[in-house]
């Protein structure tokens, strides 16, 4: 029986409450679609650099984790293969950095998911790709 | 007057050291130089993803840590115009998680850094690219 | 003095007529603006692999042309730092692929640029992006 | 009955020798292995842009029509999912440009592929990767 996308959603949610490193950056979930997902961090100063502006690393692992939440939603349990992000102005906010993934392909054994990153008042601040290897795993199991 | 080898070093170290970010990650620098850089994270619960390995994001900051340290030996501040990462192998580990990162291009204005993960055991297990932007920020100032 | 929109643009599509691999391509001026470009090429068989798609490398090549037009509208010589692309559908067509670039990072010394790439009926195919070293050349010189 | 390097690379060889665009660009095989391939291009007026050095559209397309090769060898045929490129330096040479392209990631939907790219001095002028997917179709068919 396949996996509903009530089923997978719950699932998805609770793998990201439960890890260490999503709960450090804060990622709380604002939507979550079948290929679509927006959540958003607090602009704190534990993903802060040197320069005052979020870690372009912090950025990254945002984006790579709600791709592999949107990649999931296959339903099967997906690796990142490859991810790109491109820096296209300081990651500065008032309180929260927002993070769009959606999926721009999908296939039985290949998904690519494209993330844009604003800030409070909706400016882009980057934008990056994500390609996932989908596995034979299924997320819900029986 | 230009700033020495060594102040920069000191510096960038420092830098690495109080930023809380790093400190998460736990980065031990083993090798510095001018236009190389090696280091080591532990591979442990805080860094591991719902499979047991190092999140893609951690490594991927891991690097992106390592390669602006050596983008700013150059003696201005730099920041991350762009990074791309290819996952190669599951980045599992005895004891540590291990990355080296090059300088590749050089220029008033642009660095490029090409970065190696390997495990215990020297496995490439992923590589990447990253170019930065070469400020006019000192980053020893008189 | 500082060259106009319009000299900047004779300019370009000058440089485009003239290159040898831009002809084989047999790219297509649609639109030309100071930060965007669209154009397009022949869905012919001098572009076409193995499989009666277009060339990835083509499509690639297609994307940086146009994306070093819309550098180099910023009126400095620019070259390719780095460029990347996601193919998400097989490139096929009636009778052309369009592609659209778009300046999303400007500044003295770097120019991003993001790609999109079309069929006849506007279905998005690849998308991608390309970041661009800006010189001190001017592109129309007195 | 599975296809021997031998018929694998010999239908590698002969697409590409029949493809219209690899024969635009002159490529010229200088070493064929399993994981493996060498080959170059001659620095020709056709390959080269305003600068006077080769397209890095043209240096894209010879890195992944060779990675393509390598990802064939797998003995299904591959379609690039996603590619990147970093320019190091102005591609120049006396007679020839060289690229090596090497399977670095390899499984039964997935091939990625690390490419170099050379002068005729062995000096490293941009560097890759290609990500590829790998159908259920045999290269070489009984």
């Amino acid at each position: 029986m396949q996996a509903t996308f009530e089923q997978l959603r719950d699932k998805m949610t609770k793998v990201l409450i439960e890890d260490d490193f999503s709960r450090h950056l804060g990622i709380e979930i604002l939507e979550f679609e079948e290929k679509f997902i927006k959540a958003r961090i607090p602009f704190k100063e534990n993903v802060k650099n040197n320069y005052g502006s979020v870690h372009g690393g912090v950025l990254y692992s945002f984006a790579d984790i709600l791709g592999g939440c949107v990649a999931c939603m296959s339903g099967k349990f997906c690796t990142t293969v490859e991810g790109n992000m491109n820096y296209l102005e300081p990651a500065v906010s008032k309180d929260y950095i927002y993070c769009e993934a959606k999926r721009v392909r999908g296939g039985n054994h290949l998904i690519v998911v494209k993330v844009k990153i604003r800030n409070d008042s909706g400016k882009l601040l980057d934008d990056g790709s994500f390609t996932f290897y989908r596995s034979n795993e299924d997320v819900v199991s029986e």
